[in-house]
């Protein structure tokens, strides 16, 4: 059969439209029937048309074609959906039972075959948060999970950084990946865009280069380089991965710990990581809501990494406000450059220094406890500033840019205090919302600036952060949101503070 | 806005056609909007069309319409759904938490409002599946399934019986509830048509009689007549528990203890049952594979109706091969009337007056072990086939019926035995697959009927099945299945048999 572009009709579901003279290929259980285009396969809800399309075409909206990725002249067949395999083993954890290697690898197939059903998806999805996996599935899901999919190969080993958790201003990547790569480490560091935070580090770095490079360019560049930012979300990895997330954990907004885990090494796995930091930030609004809880998620990242070979270092960091001043892309951006420089905020310096020195001390360049100190060497040596200019310049960007050129929105406005006090707590949340309503992270000069933190004294009437929008009426909405919410809470000092773990200096 | 019937297309999905000059109403999370027609709501997928339809007109094709039960100008309007509440008290059971009898309202009142989508119904449901639910929460979903939907009210104490699980043959209501009527008591027995089984009780009892009455009908006509056999189907009975079978369990095939639990004794309360008898068929391919199994389920079972004020008595009951000879709408119809007529099989006999004689005794029309008896008599009696004309003429059949005159398939044909030996084991699943095939449920004159059980000792060629249809295309399948499997196993002697129970006795 062949497609037709049914201009009548504008959708991106998956849905097509056939001649009732063929045989109903809906699955009587789902209600769906299967596509087949190229060697691949997706399930569809069908629709009836007697004037639309002829018996021998299939047809779509536009925008569900464009999804297909092939051309109009494409052979596209449909057909009953064939009964998976894989459903009868999820159901096996109905009953407790564990999933064998094979089992996991059936009901991957099946995923990345497109022949689960979304609620065959949340069988499975919701079988793992309702029950952890063991040590051994959760091996085997991750080594599934980087079975289909893209593989970056080096011929050396890799090194990474990695956080589990969005908190805001988090721009440590963009000093890490210099620093690691000025000590002559290879860490072509992919990393996402922002979903609900202001701005990923793909987002972030945007602002100064290009992110979207395929896997045969990142083979080339970062051997020369020693390191690279990019986007890694249209590299193809871990594929399954993707689709249980869009499918089922976003819809759900659900997480359950053993995908977090072979989600992130998976993706690790297949872009030949061997040595990888991860930053686990903890606080209200992140993964981890205490120190206990981390302590045990890290020990099973470890053990997981184990089993698949790569080494992990995990930082429990504290996450109770934003790292630095600046949210956003170009706001985050700007402070970023100016870490690199030495005029950054002291916690965007520490951290990364810290983060960066666990990897230099991995590869042995400096002995355990000596390698933030080694990492803030490269840092004040203005080294690691010469490689990230580097690396803006292999990514297509201009490599002699400086921080104040960095363009933000011209619609700006201070939030003002409203009378004298210690600032007790900034929430995270809040400042989600409030550059969401900015225009953050697809607006990538809105943001906002956090002029003071938590624990400073200051007078009504001062300045207490910054908003950046290039629209009036995004900045309106956030200043309605911000005068409005309890950002800010003034009243008393701090009384207290986790401060027993490294990252909580600032 | 007002509907459009576009003729053009032709689906039942629940999928509208706006003009894309209105504001997007989807719902970003789960890709849904909200269509409100009077005071009902649907969760629908959205396709946006500039020439099918105006700003001011909803397209639907004309089988989605006609399930919206409503006029072409009845009013509709389309809006982003409301965030569920019931979601959030869903996500408590990944932390094992127990939901209060509040949190179950929300979730149902969600449900029933379509204010959930498919993924978050089925993780409801799967928490069930995964966690079973205490007493307590059980007892609240029962409650709550019964809260929205009809309500049936008598002024009398109401008597019920109920099986839980689907073995081909088993026609025993339609004896029962003659019986039981015919010693007075109220037994206006709602039940339902088959999905995958060959015949339901609503099913075969449509043979003889009407079984769609409305409400009102039932209970004008129940206290004259003592008992009624109608369908329940349509009586929007527990529409909420109906919305979770049609959605989540039968695509995902799943059945959670709790639920099957709430959803049968939800419709005994909203039907005013106060006295209910259990049939718990047991064994292989039903929901009980164990007696252990079967006496805690019985336990919560009764523990439940403590609850909700339903006094319960359960019976397990040997499910090993179908109750009786026949299967299929007419050919079980035919068999319950030679039985009340005394000439029919010893199986049907003894399950259905022991049955009804649990009913008796609750009454205490006789004392504890001596209910069968009791039923019995009212049977051999000639009194319970009265008591069947009275209920067929009531709800318009033909009283006056013999079992000779009950039509069966003109498309007949033998399967015979290939040697000598004992018919070992009988599976309910092919039998189940051979009645498919020959028609059933929806061709009521197709069936068949097995001329030998399990058990006996024949001769090569003689016949073990007899089957029927009406179609010859329909019958020639049904006899590749029945000559191709293992139905009839004739090696050796039946070596063990399950007889400790009171109705293994066939």
């Amino acid at each position: 059969m062949k497609f037709k572009i049914i201009e009548e009709l504008d959708y991106d579901e998956k849905l097509v439209i056939i001649h009732p003279s063929n045989p109903d290929p809906r699955d009587p259980v789902s209600n769906l029937a299967k596509i087949s285009v190229n060697q691949k396969q997706d399930l569809v809800k069908v629709i009836f048309s007697e004037s639309l399309v002829t018996k021998k075409e299939i047809g779509v909206s536009k925008s569900y074609f464009e999804k297909l990725n092939c051309t109009i002249k494409t052979p596209v067949s449909i057909s009953t959906r064939v009964k998976p395999k894989g459903y009868p083993i999820i159901k096996k954890k109905y009953e407790k039972q564990k999933w064998s290697k094979d089992d996991i690898q059936i009901i991957l197939d099946d995923i990345y075959n497109e022949n689960l059903s979304d609620l065959e998806m949340a069988a499975f999805t919701l079988s793992m948060q309702y029950e952890n996996l063991s040590m051994e599935e959760t091996e085997h899901l991750t080594k599934g999970f980087a079975y289909h999919g893209t593989k970056i190969e080096f011929n050396e080993p890799v090194y990474d950084k990695h956080s589990i958790g969005g908190i805001p201003g988090n721009k440590v990547s963009l000093l890490i990946v210099p620093i690691v790569a000025a000590a002559g480490l290879l860490i072509p560091k992919t990393s996402s865009r922002a979903i609900t935070s202001p701005s990923g580090t793909a987002d972030t770095f945007e602002v100064l280069a290009e992110v979207d490079f395929r896997a045969e360019e990142i083979q080339e560049i970062a051997p020369k380089t020693r390191g690279m930012l990019v986007w890694g979300g249209q590299l193809n990895l871990a594929p399954v991965d993707s689709k249980i997330i869009e499918r089922v954990e976003r819809p759900l907004n659900l997480d359950p710990e053993s995908v977090i885990i072979a989600s992130i090494l998976s993706k690790k796995l297949s872009t030949g990581v061997e040595h990888l930091v991860l930053d686990m930030p903890m606080g209200p609004g992140t993964k981890l809501e205490s120190k206990e809880e981390g302590v045990n998620f890290a020990h099973s990242f470890i053990e997981i990494g184990r089993r698949v070979g790569i080494e992990i270092d995990c930082a429990i960091t504290y996450a109770d406000q934003p790292v630095g001043h600046a949210i956003g892309p170009a706001l985050e951006a700007k402070e970023a450059l100016e870490s690199l420089t030495g005029k950054g905020p002291r916690s965007v310096h520490e951290k990364s220094i810290e983060l960066a020195g666990i990897l230099i001390e991995m590869a042995k360049l400096a002995p355990k406890g000596n390698g933030a100190a080694y990492a803030d060497e490269i840092l004040r040596s203005g080294k690691a500033l010469q490689k990230f200019r580097e690396i803006i310049d292999a990514q297509g960007g201009d490599s002699s840019i400086k921080p104040e050129e960095i363009e933000l929105g011209q619609y700006v406005y201070e939030v003002k205090s409203k009378k004298d006090g210690y600032i007790a707590h900034i929430s995270n949340s809040t400042i989600k919302s409030i550059a969401r309503a900015l225009g953050c992270p697809n607006d990538k000069k809105a943001g906002l600036y956090l002029i003071h933190k938590a624990g400073e004294f200051i007078k009504k009437g001062t300045p207490i952060l910054k908003l950046y929008a290039t629209k009036e009426n995004d900045l309106e909405n956030a200043i309605n949101i911000a005068e409005s919410s309890q950002l800010i809470n003034l009243e008393g000092m701090v009384l207290e503070r986790v401060s027993s773990f490294p990252y909580s200096k600032n």
